[in-house]
């Protein structure tokens, strides 16, 4: 497997930015996310504040945004990582399609608006799962649950059907919902989940739902939970103004690394956490 | 007098963009600086990695960006501020041209390259000005000498020898220099300030000049000199993540507020100031 020098997580304008940095330093850049940027920029009204642009809707920004990574050769992985693993010299990086390894980590997935569920942490790797591609088969002839947070989450309700005996879906968002047959689309309010050793409920507002699995599929997850042992702030990573974290060798831009939510700002992070990332490469490099 | 909300002194990037920022949520501003931006845009070859405006030159970038100002209806005051004062209350800030004053201040002045001269800040307001045009009176018939670091100064040397007896210019610059009949250029290496109560002379590494008056007239006077009491970390100001100061009400963004030195950055931060700035003056409305 190629290591790449700097592994950037989200396509937000933190990790864009971060991502033509790095490059523009030489760098091999692994830039994963969603191919058509963030959401939250294409589906922006007017944005009056990021200087130069002008007035620029959402649609507009993201037209710049993404010609000039197409004018620097640079290509976004459509992936979702669910976990990164330090490993002492460099870092695993397991998405739901493939698994990267890389030795510098950018963290810029945003912020996750929805706090955990209780029992979430707890149970994470014993029924609880953010990732029905990587997990779908251990849960072979049981019960699972899946919770997704946008509508491109019924594709996976889908695939875990493949495998589950009974696939129950519960959307955390308005609107239609299009499953397969053998799908069970249940509209209630998730509350916490409870078990043993393993998973055996997920209790909502409307009741219990007995269940060997519970697929948690959000935008972002949060970083404690992407990261074993980052330091966090609530929702957001902790950062100095270099952008490092916690921990050697991985820094956070944007949304995550804390207030203000504006694109601008994330995209001077994103800047500074990329020199930051190249500052430790090259340390690196002398070390050995 | 008119008191703004926001005072922000620097036209680069991170002052740009702090004026757009407070703008949009209806504050008062005063952007004060060089109307043509900051030298450093302009002269700039091609900057790569500004998101959104690829492979674009100093010049593009700043119509860029003083286009989004025009678009937006806000002006830049042409003045130098070479002293900001803490009045409890508000700001009083002494200006080349003229006085203001203002709820809060944003530092956007860019980094100063050069250390202070050995008793520059022992001897400031004692025979070490900033301002040819605020104290050239105070030197009538004496003997003064002018350190200019760009040629814009000259015309300070020029006004200077209206008032004093003798005025030497020295200039830190290449090329040549303009200066009126009666103002004598003198190339040497400036070492330090030396005098009893007030100055009495520069020592250079041509010899001693003895001088009533040396005035030092960089591109950005040192964040520690510009306001008093304010903390710094070398030709940094000490900022947290929100961009505050030591001093409430005070807020940095750009070079000043430490590296890396990149316009994305700046700008970035030049938004989180001005949202800093506007909470705390929604914090002060409400406790009165």
């Amino acid at each position: 497997m190629s290591r790449y020098d700097i592994a950037i997580i989200g396509t937000g304008p933190g990790g864009l930015e971060a991502a033509i940095t790095a490059t523009v330093r030489n760098k091999s850049v692994l830039l994963v996310g969603s191919p058509a940027s963030s959401e939250k920029v294409y589906k922006a009204h007017t944005i009056q504040n990021y200087l130069g642009l002008p007035e620029a809707g959402g649609e507009t920004l993201q037209k710049a945004f993404l010609g000039h990574l197409d004018q620097m050769g640079i290509k976004i992985t459509e992936d979702r990582i669910i976990a990164v693993y330090n490993m002492g010299d460099y870092f695993g990086l397991q998405g739901r399609e493939n698994v990267y390894e890389a030795e510098t980590v950018i963290l810029a997935t945003g912020v996750v608006a929805s706090k955990p569920f209780p029992g979430e942490e707890e149970f994470l790797g014993r029924g609880v799962s953010y990732c029905a591609t990587c997990d779908a088969a251990l849960y072979r002839g049981k019960k699972t649950v899946v919770i997704g947070f946008s509508p491109k989450e019924e594709e996976e309700a889908d695939f875990m059907n493949e495998y589950a005996a009974e696939t129950i879906y519960i959307p955390m968002y308005k609107g239609d919902v299009k499953v397969r047959d053998g799908v069970q689309v249940m509209r209630v309010k998730p509350k916490s989940i409870e078990g043993a050793f393993k998973v055996t409920k997920l209790v909502t507002g409307e009741g219990d739902i007995e269940t060997d699995g519970v697929f948690i599929l959000r935008d972002a997850i949060a970083p404690g939970m992407l990261i074993q042992g980052l330091e966090t702030d609530g929702p957001h990573v902790k950062v100095d103004l270099q952008m490092r974290t916690s921990m050697d060798g991985v820094y956070a831009c944007g949304d995550i690394a804390g207030t203000p939510y504006q694109y601008i700002k994330a995209a001077g992070q994103g800047n500074t956490a990329a020199l930051s990332a190249v500052s430790y490469l090259a340390e690196k490099a002398r070390r050995h």
